[in-house]
């Protein structure tokens, strides 16, 4: 994409085009039509990533179709909560495509990701949490970052995330799952001097309320450095968490 | 409709009937009923456009006797949330009746529709939203506006609709249709002066709570000149701004 | 109240009352009515501790006539939520009647209560919580329990409760008071091997609505051991407590 | 569990070992890594119970693998919300383990439990409310209670409990289970002088909001010695009560 | 007002007025415009009862206003949630208007009101209840029915009202008036045969929110012949059971 | 019922038992155990009606036998949210039982009741309304009402009950049926002097919230002689409407 | 505003001031930054109408610096929920400004408006909805609306609004204010064929929660042609339907 | 803190203390009791910022006290949510203690911070925000951080915030403050490519519902790269912005 825009740049400054056609074609880019939506193509420069498509509400014919129209620009793709047809017909087209089944990611890059510095952490309360972290894991991962994960480490025993001290001490940032009650985050969060971000999972039965207990537990957390994101939004934490980590 | 008042009328006036006659068909007139429903069959005149049937909750057999008996009066017809099987039982009595099955409508019209002037814009924030823009396309066009539609123009990528200003500011009524977060309505009003009628959608996941985010998103604009209906309520998006179009 | 019960029942071996008289006399017993309130005489038999007055709501008059009327037959009082007026009215009546102000509890007691003998340990999340702690501590030394307190011990500096780990293990009974995102209930739970019993407070602003995020915590805690009373209910807490611990 | 920690120490003070394995033995114990979920082994040994697995959320194999690991150095194994393929599986690999389909409760006992003196008594409104009770029954009587269920005893028929009065009065520790508007528990709690843990239900239909009307019932009991845990929550009443009833 | 109408009719039919005289002073009935208010004057005529005043939200001029007018055509006035000012001023203008200060009842009595033959025992679970019982005492007596209260008894000591059933009865219709878990309506309405009105009450605090407990607890009473009027709405279930009670 | 219990006082009375079989056969009837349920045998006793199975959340099985233990002493049976095979195994055992499908209704009946004297009117405001309204009528004739429906007249077209107002004004009692906003039943009780029972329902989509939007218009209710029962329960007005019409 | 942009376009065009000017003048004028607010300067422009000022939460110092500032510049000003203070101190500076006290509107016109041809009809449902009412109003005739009132005609008496037919007929747009269950939108819809906005109030007590029963009532209206602005929000309704009635 | 720590581990190595004495010096310092609060000093050591103090709920000889022992031992001292008077007994004790009165927070600083490079940006959408921006910038600017601030630039004049796309750019984090519809976050976040951490606020009324709007509206952001803390939390989104700014 930069370079597409770089060209136009180059080809008006050398007069191979004149400035009605340099403006009709940065005009031009911006965002891609293809009927049902609006490619957004100016995000990688303007923001450093490509857009991701969110998979759910869409048919498997847009998911594609979308997919098809990034590849063909950008450097990598993103698909979350994205149905395995949607999968199949890609890998066809693409066989490079990858496809996390548990937390219904599809990606796909075409080189390799400049790595990042630091660490991100991901910590889960238990097991169930485990598709929300896979989900940030691979978001993380293609944005080329070092990525460690401790699962099943809540705070019915707390001496499970004590004895990590050490690894929660390597983190540039931690990005902390939880569902039932949620108060991993405060405790992780009173334990280092790293940003914390929090993820509430539907995880739970009862009062837990499909995670707005965990959510709303977070989002008091008496203890400040915590931030959050949306129920079972591993992708968000995690692209927020490169963010920082860049 | 119309016609069979004026009819009565009529013949009153030229002692066709006595007034005893008069005061008995007028009075029949007003609804039918059918057991289990009781079709307004005043609404046209009253409120220029015949009675809607929601079709959700009804049986398909309910369905089909209802639309009969709109059908035998009024020049057209309109079932929202319609399962096809209603609408494949309906078409083997009348083939002229149409389906959108995303939307989930049945549609039938005698005659053609008297177009009003203004055009009605229908903007979606993300693929997702379609099913619902449809719901008000279809309806729009029944009772005569012309529409156009721009989709996927949510504000991550904000020159998305800043870019289709002129478009804008074409419209006579615009629909702006969001889930999620629900901005988009604000974003647009900022930027016209014509009505904008929000729908919120149950597009999302986690803390949007099948639409309610959006709702009170759109409820709390800070920009005057936005009205909300039902989540998911594309028919009455349509009716409210075929209302004001004419 | 027992001694009077006991008194009928002789008297009627004794044949100093018949029948008939006995069955009035036992009959009357129950309650006592006032007009405004009846109150509960045989609570003390029945469940071992008298009726415990709850003053919000209720007029000064009320508190102070209801509050005579249990003095004349119980061994000891109880009023929560009491405003200061009602105790000052009650001191000039009888002398030894107590009040703590923060927490708002009247309380007089006749005799010297039977220690029971397990500790009840009270634990606070922040220094806000106290007069709900307060108000626990009142009722558990009325009813006989020893109590200490332990404040200002929450999650966010997780180290001030492990260091406190000797203490809890001496406790029978341990209540947990927490407001803003109540965590430390399921951490401390998952500490020791006795009930947790918690308490979610009013303590914390937005989105902890007044005690529903702490209380959403508490319900779902990840550790078993924990049941929940009432938002700054630390009078149920204690009662409770007591419960357990005689 | 108890006797390996206990064979360190004695190795370390017979002069097997030096500090150093001592510390690397003890430090390898609390809980074991595998891979997905951190077993927390310690938990007998500071809580008096081992970890129960809760199995919703969690993958067959998932429970399965952990499963094994507490059953290779634990006496006992509980696993709740588990579907029938998990304790299928388990079933060949030890044939002692049980399952109660209603409640969805797998468990395994290597020897006899020691049982506790007191009686729990669990108590159910209604007879839908009957799956909570079982998982509440199958738990205790793991943990060594004696047990005894009353059932179908709601408040529309007062008299169906207070005939039952002998029985509440030989409890020690009485669990009540009720859906709809839940106030079997102030009523039963109004009785006794024992603690009432009340269980509220998502059984009911309507504004009893999946146990949301008999969660704030019991929360709000105007009598006192109530304490409520999450809805159909069986498993942590029993786990609470068995607290209680050592 | 019946009388008015009455009027109109006789003198209409002895030729004292026309066709058109009849219609216009007719057509004047309905309501009487006051600039902010428009008076149901027919309501006597229609439902048996003059239009109640709804006091809260209205200035004391607006009150004074609306009474005047309807003190003037009709047998009684009624306002509820009444500031003591506009008593004040109206019992200056009419001095047998009454107010019941604690309920916050203006009324007045023209003539005395025909007795209806039925009990309505208003039964209240505490005495912070007693406002709104005063409230529906007010309304019924006013409407002409015989009244019974029996106030604090709750469920917490269940034979309070056990000992009242010879009451319970005795009554036409009962009114159960409870805050907190408002479990009494169930109750009562086990013990009789005759239909329970339910008003819950914002009393209690915590997580009864101002009455949604023990709306919900009523809302789902697992005993039929339970109906439900509005938190504190005790003119409403006044209104409701003298309905019942004609 | 009633013949059990005169029977045993007659025996008593003419000496063939003794006081003490007197008290074993009394104490026996009250309800009777099996195993998973107490039938509440006296309540026909002392309610006027035996007691009403509620079918969610019980097996095929417990219904089954629940409804033989009722039908073996009482005049008839009601069993609500039924399914059908539940039905189809009793009327095999009694080939007079009924079953209303839509309504999920059971019923069987051994002698023709007697007819209580007032016509109790059902009206709904949808089509979608009328299975909760069959619920309603198949309870009121089992109880001995006459019963008339009125369906499909909501306020949409508020001419539709306007000119039913003779229907209106014939009924006893008026049950009021309404989902979406729920806003027919005030208009209802604006037109008549009598009761009106109201009943959301779960009809609707999007902000209607499975019923809270009627639920909470009904509470509201700007017209007095409106009170509320649960959403979708046309079993509990029916039964509420029944014991006014006695 | 317009004549200050005319102005720089027309000293371009004769050469009085060069393009960097002209750009920097544009610039410039789009917002005004006074320290703790930008007024929006190109709204009269782009929107038709100056911003308006949200007076609560701003103190009275800076209501009055952004007021001055929009006087400057602009042909009118309107502060909504505006403390009296403000309005004094603007007084003083502008004699020729008005305050509605009850509404808590500041406004002011520099010369008079260009009248729009249909007339705005604005209904309340009770006398406590006038407030709000009269923020409508003062907002509608400040832009140039014809507009009547119509008050306390809610659907207790249905016939107040029936008779007031031919008024409704008349309007171009209405505007519906109801609180307590506010179906009065609703009916009012459905006999108009003219969009219907509603405008929900916090008039009410108990389960109207402030204006969420009402919202949800007209939110799932089952009239097509409602839209919902938020609740109390006057002004809202008012620039809606002054946007459509242009 | 930290010379303390260093201290006892030198005075150790060089023998001036054993281990014993070490151990107990070490064990003291984690946290001070000062009866009602447990000052944690080791926070200092291992978050990089010492203890904040919440206020809110405190007493003014609390918050003295607490604030005394902080001062003692640590390099500053930020009090949050605090009331004047307490800001003026510290005053006398420590003359450079400052107080920002519409943010409510207390400060006090020994000795110049370590500037940290990047810059933060506040934004608030409305000048109603501002005083969480500025407890934002108050807590910002004590720990070392560049700060600007942009107010009143929401989303209803969205070319506001498009106009300061320069300085958006400048930025290392972005806090966005927002009320009523919180749409901000989202617009902004899509503009650049850095974190941006949102602050929904109680500004607002009706449907905000204190701040539920914009909260939901954030959480459910359709931009990637942001994150939310607590309602009207400027504190804690500077603390959470100044870990990413180091």
């Amino acid at each position: 994409m930069v370079e597409r825009i770089v060209k136009v740049l180059r080809d008006f400054k050398s007069g191979r085009i004149d400035v009605a056609d340099a403006l009709r074609l940065l005009r031009d880019l911006p965002f891609k039509d293809i009927g049902f939506a609006k490619i957004d193509n100016h995000r990688a420069l303007r923001r450093g990533f490509p857009e991701v498509v969110f998979g759910k509400g869409k048919t498997v014919d847009q998911i594609v179709s979308i997919s098809k129209r990034i590849i063909a620009r950008e450097r990598l793709l993103l698909v979350t909560k994205a149905p395995e047809e949607a999968f199949k017909k890609l890998k066809k087209l693409y066989p490079a495509v990858k496809y996390n089944k548990r937390a219904g990611i599809i990606s796909y890059r075409k080189s390799s990701p400049v790595m990042k510095k630091g660490l991100v952490l991901i910590i889960t309360a238990g097991t169930a949490d485990i598709p929300v972290a896979e989900e940030a894991r691979a978001t993380l991962e293609l944005m080329g970052n070092y990525v460690e994960m401790l699962c099943d480490v809540g705070v019915a025993g707390i001496h499970r995330i004590l004895n990590m001290k050490h690894l929660l001490d390597k983190a540039n940032v931690i990005i902390v799952i939880a569902g039932m009650e949620g108060a991993l985050a405060s405790v992780v969060s009173g334990l280092v001097s790293r940003p914390v971000i929090a993820v509430p999972t539907s995880v739970g039965y009862g009062a837990s309320f499909g995670g707005i207990a965990p959510l709303l537990t977070m989002m008091n957390s008496c203890s400040p450095g915590v931030a959050v994101v949306n129920i079972d939004n591993g992708f968000g934490a995690a692209y927020f968490a490169s963010l920082i980590n860049s």
